[in-house]
């Protein structure tokens, strides 16, 4: 499967991503060793350091990068889209077969929703802060974001619980 | 300005639009009456009902519509982007300077939160249900979707409040 | 009917668009007393010119705008795509029924293979300069883009033989 | 180098692909050998012919998919972009560095231009028939678009010629 990891940005050495340094870094390394695809918005923060993880477990990670971003050296492949990072964020959602959210601010906020809209499954690593875990109390049932129920947005707590659903 | 107006589609003779016509008639009639160029969906609903509004006050309507989508017969102009509903809102948010938000499912979710990150301010008009209602205990400090703080999201009850913003 | 007008950009008062005035203003001018509604570019060049004559009849013109450009002052209405300057053609030529070429550099030449793309029928003014005539001696049996006869591209010399196709 | 080779859709086995097979074949290969990526637009024909030679040679190859498309069974990795094959052609030529054209009807053509406004550098395999062919004459001074000069279009007839630039 193609497996998207979104999150919060910014400098990996500080707070909130160096708090999530070991998740992201284990989440990218499961990701690889079950040789699904791990597709990012290709820069830094929780981007990073799923990267990071991947890579030293042989993973194949795309960044799907806004116009002129420049991607984290960990990606195998950088893909410059040239459009916005909204746009960008579309193509991203829509490659991947399924969607873990981990933190993050209005960004993935955005690509929870976009997730939802095009149907893709999503899972929330939930006690990551930021929008991951702010959405999770408004989802209708504990799974949806609307009643018309196209997908389900499913809640984890550890890497044992990601492991049974990829 | 150029005021887009967001929230519910589906038909007009049935909840949840049915019971928020007077709502978004009036709101339409005093965006047309203060000479604002209207920005809607360009389908049924709530588009549908405000642009109605809007046209009996001589206003000026644009339906920014997906591909192949239809217009609803009170629009002054149908532009079909045709592009998919996502890529469709984008467009519609960035042309607007400014959005009000009324009910509505994911689709409106999916418009107040481009809006946060094109810097758009936003209107709830509270008490319309659908994530108008829902998204305002997520915000933070009762005014942002994420701590970058981009632009306010303001709420409102009523149309004498409505009044005072526009 | 929509219809858009594409052509070069750049200032009015100089070559090559200060030579084109007279057939842009008049285009416009005819478009509207046949109350169409003109879509353009939204900027400077032809598209100011066509908007310029358009106004004078007392039309409706829709400028499409790139993110963060500003429209010319005949408009009728800006709306900012947001996008950058190639998604913008996608979504202005889209809102289209048809479209007609005068003059213009790349971008104009973008425009035109988008309407085939997307199966507007265009028209080239020629003797206008630019894409509108070098394109014309590529068409596969005077007529199109390629064997797949996605739509017709005509092509006219004046403002009389424009009449007898709006 | 991320390298973008565009040209025919259509079945392998029917012309005009057919008779291309060889140069594709080998194009694909001597990418691979030079460590290129290869990006395509990951379905039939020219890109299918493409991306065996370069698996054969062990690269990478990216398939950037309209919405919907399958992809043809020699991409490394398909990205399905979710949009329409207009958008998705802008994603996949701003994601490359340089664009290699290999015959084409009107979706090379869109391509070809595309590539020049994103100041891509282009080289047209001339022999290739198509839009690859019928842009050449069209060249100010043999190279550009236009009279901005945006980026250098560049013809080869070998691939040996095409080893030069690669």
């Amino acid at each position: 499967m193609r497996i998207a990891v979104i999150g919060y940005s910014g400098p990996i050495d500080k707070d909130p991503v160096k708090s999530l340094e070991e998740i992201c870094v284990q989440t990218g390394r499961v990701l690889a060793q079950k040789d699904h695809t791990i597709i990012t918005g290709g820069r830094d923060g929780v981007m990073e350091l799923v990267a990071r993880g991947a890579k030293e477990a042989s993973g194949t990670i795309i960044g799907v990068l806004p116009k002129g971003a420049r991607g984290n050296p960990y990606n195998t492949i950088n893909l410059d889209t040239g459009q916005d990072y909204l746009v960008r964020s579309l193509v991203l959602i829509h490659a991947a077969d399924m969607v873990i959210s981990i933190g993050g601010e209005v960004g993935t906020l955005f690509e929870i929703v976009t997730s939802y809209a095009y149907q893709k499954p999503v899972i929330l690593f939930r006690g990551t802060g930021g929008w991951t875990d702010r959405i999770a109390p408004t989802l209708i049932d504990g799974y949806y974001l609307d009643n018309r129920r196209l997908t389900k947005i499913l809640q984890i707590s550890s890497i044992e619980e990601l492991m049974l659903h990829i």
